[in-house]
């Protein structure tokens, strides 16, 4: 940990030493040679052929004001990031969620996207994570070869900046399904959690984002996240994942939480008339996503009157369950010092870091990760 | 209006002499020749095909203590609705919205799926609307074949009972694209609301449910039905829909409503970045969703405390968007002598019948319907 990062907790009950931790920020590689020089020979002429989102934000989707000195994209001067974001806002540790567009569930070559992965994680470990001890990162896997998936992850996920495994929200076939689940074996074992992130939604070789169909606009698609997150969350509760692997922790990261209620409710009341379905599911289901699930705050939900935010957050159990992010260098990202709306001080501790203390297994005490 | 429906207010500040709307109930044939003996001749030998939801409930989808005398379905007996459902409950209008399985947006042939609508209206208004002058009715259309769809809508929309278009939840593209307008067009003109019920999602032609993929299991598929209708209003709000025809009013049946406030605000917040691509929206979304979208409360949502049902009542403006549905005879039914939380009296009145009036343009002075 920094010695920036050893400041004063916000309350003197806590026990915790930590102050912030950011569950998303997205760094990028300046060139893409970055990563092509990661690729096996026999792709390293392709390049990087990736499925490209065709929802375009009018606004670009990074902040303009933070790009490079040398004009380069915003997240690409991985030095900046923690000079700037991190040592600004006291974070003790930020979590690595790479490039958005890196769109890996979305190719048709499972095997190249397999190679995308692995060439990823290896810049990863090699030339991003030693920049900053308060970085921790997240490995990509290719969700169609979760096989290989599993090998990436026991080949990558002892190191100890490495906290979890990035899942692109969108796919050809839910996240509860079997097919994925020697990637959940690798990443119990492992220690890492597993994390949905918006990536993949709509384009290349996924469904729409919802049983309506494509969207015509960004902000109709943007405005949908939460409801494709309810079609994996869905999946990976009824299907019995967080049954099998009660130790795997999960995080749904962007796509809001205030749909997150309802869902709760809706399943298990589903639950209490449908059990026979899902034998698997003892408790009714809300227990398992509390348990075992967090959600990341960004974007932060705006309601019309504070306390609506309050009851919010008091229905979802938002102090076992949601979890801080700037979604930094994003248009509309929530910067730590008027991101997160007011709330109570152990609350906000719980949002802080305690909650991402327990979802990556992070010391608390200003120790190293080790 | 029948006599059993002319009793006293709820509330003598109540100008209205209503006490409940229903605003879905599900009658069917109790034999396809009802239906099939409407079709044209080249139709006729084909009989009712029809794609089946293949998710299953294992307690079935209708109260077996709702079979009729002979045994027949629930729902298939018109007089047992009549007498038994609207009786009892003091119903004063009751909207049917007929067989759910009858999943025209699924059909691959849309002329096919048009001659369906059309037997199934001809059977509403022959057979099924003069059983009592309760009954207000739900018109079919193929999605498929919008301009057809018009024409149906004109064909019987002057009917005083008809009140409403129904479209199945699934469908191959969004319901705001504008190849549906003609319908829309149409539905203003006669004065007729638009309406969303679950039908379709998953199967024939239909996309998934979530851009997840296909859900395993019926307890899955049943608990996101708020996903996709997020997906069918965030296009028909995005796309101008609203806006384009001001007069017409739209219903969202039994896709729950406690994820509306999450839906509304973050249509809103996104609004404020990208209102460049919607310049049609000149209000911030929620505006028209207030104005124009009213939302059943079956499957009423059930918090695990008493006042979060109140909070999501507030947060969602029930007073203006919330109307009560039995689904009758379905197995999740919200029977009235129990299916709404308790809520303070002028939310109620609001819920149990005004806005439904105000939706449906029914008469609130008891007077018929014309």
């Amino acid at each position: 940990m920094s010695q920036d990062a050893q400041g004063a907790t916000p309350d003197s009950r806590s026990e915790s030493e930590l102050t912030l931790v950011d569950a998303d920020i997205h760094q990028r590689w300046a060139d893409d040679e970055a990563i092509v020089q990661y690729l096996p020979e026999r792709y390293r002429d392709d390049g990087l052929v990736l499925p490209e989102l065709l929802y375009r934000n009018p606004g670009e989707f990074l902040r303009q004001d933070e790009r490079t000195e040398d004009g380069n994209k915003p997240g690409s001067d991985i030095g900046k990031i923690a000079d700037e974001h991190l040592d600004e806002h006291d974070i003790d540790y930020a979590m690595l969620t790479g490039n958005s567009w890196f769109n890996l569930a979305a190719l048709p070559n499972r095997d190249y996207a397999n190679e995308l992965a692995r060439a990823y994680n290896e810049w990863l470990v090699n030339d991003v994570l030693p920049m900053d001890d308060r970085f921790i990162g997240s490995l990509y896997v290719a969700p169609k070869a979760p096989e290989k998936a599993a090998d990436l992850i026991r080949e990558y996920g002892d190191h100890p900046q490495i906290r979890q495994v990035l899942l692109p929200g969108g796919a050809e076939v839910p996240y509860g399904r079997p097919q994925y689940w020697p990637m959940y074996e690798a990443a119990e074992e492992q220690n890492l959690a597993m994390a949905v992130h918006p990536f993949s939604e709509g384009h290349g070789t996924s469904n729409p984002p919802t049983g309506a169909g494509h969207p015509n606009n960004y902000i109709e698609w943007h405005t949908l996240l939460g409801a494709y997150y309810m079609g994996q969350l869905a999946s990976i509760v009824t299907e019995g994942v967080l049954v099998e692997y009660p130790d795997l922790r999960w995080a749904f990261i962007e796509g809001g939480y205030g749909w997150l209620p309802h869902f709760m409710w809706r399943l298990d009341k589903n639950w209490k008339g449908l059990r026979s379905q899902v034998p698997w599911l003892e408790e009714k289901p809300s227990h398992y996503i509390r348990e075992n699930v967090w959600f990341a705050s960004q974007p932060v939900e705006e309601p019309e009157r504070p306390e609506h935010h309050d009851q919010i957050l008091e229905m979802m159990h938002a102090d076992e369950t949601l979890i801080y992010a700037s979604d930094y260098p994003h248009w509309d990202g929530d910067d730590p010092t008027w991101g997160l709306p007011q709330m109570d001080e152990e609350m906000e501790r719980a949002v802080r870091h305690e909650n991402a203390a327990e979802l990556w297994d992070l010391p608390t005490d200003g120790s190293d990760l080790e």
